[in-house]
């Protein structure tokens, strides 16, 4: 459950990374729930000392870092939550190998609620027939330089897998002049830039005469840090595996 | 799935109950569809003869009558959708003595996407935690006459059975004057009326910097009457049974 | 004001062009409204003796009936409201002409709450500095052809307008890929199609930690009819002259 | 214009009740637009010397040191902006006798989009009929303890005022139960609690078939403290006089 019950035990944090806006965020939520934080170093040194006195161990870090950090997981046997992003094939071979031996848990957003929300798209997406029409909206702040966002095309990749086609052969985005009809079994995306908004997703399904609409919407950007924070705290005394925020959730 | 698959034979209906507004409304939806309508009596009267020509029997008519339209279903061995109003205890009895022998599907709500909507409410109120207030917000036309909707109790009762609490004793509705904080696990209501809105219901999950929204926008009536025919549809051939719009949906 | 005081006396409508999804909502918006419909030719036919027992004429035909249909107005001394659409240069030379002798009314849009917004939409965008970026959402059915809506583009040249700047010349549509930051002083649209939707705008002002959201909602496409019978009423008695549905409102 | 252009000059503040948390927010907003804080005392010390260094002062603190502050104000001839709240009728005097001397604004809301959101409501409701239903929608954070929310009240005065009623004759708020078909002229209020919602308002004109509706949101409270800093700015260098924050925004 999604909720306060799993944070009642104080636990020993090692944070590899914690420096810039995620490790500030870390802190905070790490404090906020109660836990302790320590701070290894930030890339490739010798943090198996330091891996031993935590109960979890979390790398924001850099993907060249994953290798040393995934080893000092291994050497003492803790869980390792990595929200490192830019990882290539090499590093998800190294997560699979150290989930052998550890719990390891690697996720790009680790938001309690938008896990959730895809969750929701896609038994909804599984359930309604080819003449609901499916379209993904966003909105994020005026300095964001892509669209659409990483987590709009994750939502549109849960209704994708649930009707069982493939996203990038239906995706219809950047709608612009003589677009003709809106071709059926399509997912939309349109894209909302302005102002300082931290994220706000919803996945409608259109259908005749009536409208199922899944919104997410968040306030800022903590909750990403305490989703990472409730999720390393749920992987200490699991037994050796790769998770994903799903499992967290019991999805 | 709710789509358009499962429509592809042409069905006889056998509809009771054909006058007013909702009569209108089935005889569209089921033309849409590219059924047949035939119309039975209204109440009472002999309806045998009338039931053994048809594939399924729609019931809209009144609760008197109930009695004797199970009855000419169960001697035709058809199947029949109930969308009566104002049913009793003894009414129940009826509807599941009869699902003995046909298959039977009774609901005061045939609209798919409020089905799903539920569902989805379920869902997610089982997996968030008490610091995730929900609360269901709902706009209707001006001339609704009570608050909030059954349907916005229907996806209260969906929220507060996911959290294994007792709605009636957690509801807070009719928030004015001096209320105090929110309390926690309580389930809020709020009420919109205004103008022609044929219904929309939200339902929020408002967590710590996070909020999920669930919403259902009804264009018009008609979808009640849509979702009744693909109902009924769905009824014919399934063994004998009490069903609900769930299993149509296969939630 | 935009109410039913001005709908007490019963007018005689002089409706030309009344076949096809138009001509019926009009037939309906002028009977809800307790005024009388006479049929008048469809095209370029003798019209004078029929606008002379109207006390106003309504032309949603084509543009070649046009100069016929002004031609009957200036003759009878009526008032003409003109919703034909694909209207070309020369057309607006005769309107320009005709409302020297007439009241002539010509638009593209003749929903009431439209017209609100879009004059909401100039009063807000001529307060907010270029800190506030400017946003249009629009939802439409998923047979609609096009994007952004026309009355999406109508809602950004308000806004255009009251920056003192060209629309063209600043609009960000159709976002996908590699965008970049927003621009500032840029115009945003984005575009959703899906199910049976009749006409969704918002416009968003988003600034530093807050937003203003204007939006206006379509049921159904009787209101466009029911604001072109308020706009023809109004129009009786009226000086010569060209109005708008600006005038119409008192904006 | 609510934007950048008049934030040029760097100023001197004089803030008076720095401390708490409109305090700091007012220190961040002071810094963020390029000017500086200086502190001046709590309550009813010698604010004098204080004052004369300063181009405006801003008063957060308490009732009772409202006398003094305006005092200061009026001695060194510095505009005064007051946010205190739980003013009674004297204060009210104070600040109108100050006014003949010094610019004066005092208000319980800076928010620049509210402020402009009220007036686009009264703009709307000016001009939109009683078969336009008016309901007043606001969201707040789990505890809060009152509803609706001040803010929504002064949203739905706008609307009165525009339509020459009474509020407090015309009220709908807190619908539960049987509560008959809604009243013709009323104006309704909706509240809904959870989470840490800032704040969200919205004004709907729900009318035949269609609706408009003029909603706005705060990510956090960060924005009533620019507002302050932004209307004090503004009120450097204007003659002597009682002034609002429509004002500030020429509305």
């Amino acid at each position: 459950m999604i909720g306060r019950g799993e944070a009642m035990a104080q636990l020993q944090f090692g944070v590899i990374g914690h420096k810039g806006r995620m490790g500030h965020a870390l802190e905070a939520a790490i404090a906020d729930a109660g836990h302790i934080m320590h701070v290894g170093v930030d890339a490739g040194g010798s943090i198996g000392p330091f891996a031993a006195h935590c109960d979890v161990l979390v790398d924001f870090s850099a993907p060249d870092a994953l290798s040393a950090n995934l080893g000092a997981a291994r050497v003492s046997g803790k869980p390792i939550l990595v929200g490192t992003t830019g990882l290539e094939e090499e590093h998800f071979v190294m997560l699979a190998e150290a989930a052998r031996a550890v719990p390891v848990l690697q996720s790009g957003n680790f938001s309690l609620g938008v896990t959730l929300l895809a969750h929701l798209v896609r038994e909804a997406a599984a359930r309604l027939g080819p003449e609901w029409d499916i379209e993904v909206l966003e909105m994020h702040h005026r300095m964001k330089v892509d669209a659409p966002s990483g987590t709009a095309k994750l939502l549109g990749e849960a209704a994708a897998a649930a009707r069982g086609i493939d996203l990038a052969a239906n995706m219809e985005s950047g709608r612009h002049g003589q677009t003709g009809a809106r071709r059926e079994g399509n997912i939309g995306f349109a894209t909302l830039r302005g102002g300082t908004v931290a994220g706000e997703h919803s996945v409608i399904f259109a259908g005749p005469e009536e409208r199922l609409t899944l919104s997410h919407s968040a306030e800022n950007r903590m909750i990403f840090a305490r989703g990472a924070v409730k999720a390393a705290a749920w992987l200490v005394g699991k037994p050796a595996g790769r998770y994903t925020m799903n499992d967290v959730l019991g999805l």
